[in-house]
């Protein structure tokens, strides 16, 4: 909208999605529902394309199993890389 | 928006949706309703038609079943393609 | 957007509500609500007019009778004709 | 959009509001509102003028009478005029 | 958008809002909250001004007074002039 | 939109908040949220800033204190400015 | 839109997060969710990227950790910067 400098170096929250592509993440959902998968595709509305995906129980435990998901952006609450623990 | 090299490679989320056309697919909807049908229209919104369908209850089962559904897209909260299982 | 050869041949979701018109049709609607009546006309919001119509109660049957609904598309699930059974 | 012949010889459901003018009708509204009234206006956002109005409980019956009520049309699940019981 | 005769002799909703105001109305909002108050300004997202207002509990009673309450249009349920009792 | 003589001498909802500005405020938000806190900044989707803030619980008392809050306009109801009790 | 200086002067909602990057924030989202984590990226739609996060419980505690974090802009309710306690 107009100049503003400090934001201009900051990268992009939906590039950031980069990032996780090809990785496994997590997404909340509205609706009280989470699922989780390989990132490999979104786009600037957070529509999201799960691989090996999973809808996750209160507990975060697979409840379905799903070979591919596509997550619409406008139901994500967030999503967030799932780290190999130690 | 801007030049993006990564993000042009990807497939677009709502394209993924061709490879599921004429399969069966669920669809989790707001409101805590469930579909399931054999996908065969659907546009970039995530409208959805959905052939031999049928609304599903908690557990997945088939509730109410229709000839063919019509989903507001604003409505889906992800879809995924059934997959056969062995 | 851009060319997307597969997408154009399919019909619009919207559209196959054509082939609902003069037909009986449920909508499941946003806050539980189910309606049903003859389909007399829509517009690409999915905005709708329902005649001989009635809400309908969670097993489906007829709560509330009306003459003529007009449906807010924001607020439809989905839209399905109600087939006869044979 | 594009030309759809089928689509235009269709009246607006919007504009079949109009037929609704000057009598009483009954709108449901979102969070489980339901209102009635005489219609004596409304725009292309299905945003509502009721005179002689009331809120309805869950009966149907007046809960709290109004002189005129102005209803945003992004609240309105469904319009229908309201028909004398023969 | 196209001529359309009986709509354009309809005052607008919005506007009927003009008549009151420098009246005692009630606004009842999303989230089950209810306000009274004296409308002294609105604007076309039906975004409005109140002053001597308070927020009512579900039986119409003040819960909290305010001096001036500014309430979001998108919001709102409906809008009503409190008539004086006879 | 059009012309409308009585509307244009109104003040905007918007701009009655700049006399909130500098004075504690109340904003009540979406999802049975209620914070408090002084006023600094607003934009016209009524994006807020409260410094000196906290989170209220449903009798109004602070629960959670915040040395500023960044308010998301989409969710506010409604503001107020706290009047000092006499 | 119009001249209105006093706005001007004001610091826009928005930028004000600048002021909070690199630094612990608590955001509270839709759902009844909130996250907290180190803000390293945001836009002008409030979507987030916090590092080092986590969701919190409803008395404030870690219930899951993620490395990072991306916040859909249009969930969040308000975001703070969390000051460290004397």
């Amino acid at each position: 909208m107009s100049k503003a400098p400090p934001q201009l170096k900051l990268p992009s929250p939906i590039k950031v999605l980069t990032k996780m592509l090809n990785k496994e993440v997590v997404a909340r959902l509205k609706g009280g529902v989470a699922v989780k998968g390989v990132l490999t595709a979104y786009d600037g509305c957070m529509n999201l394309v799960l691989d090996d995906a999973a809808e996750l129980d209160k507990s975060g435990e697979p409840l379905t199993r799903y070979g591919r998901l596509v997550v619409r952006g406008s139901q994500v609450i967030y999503v967030s890389a799932i780290e190999a623990s130690p």
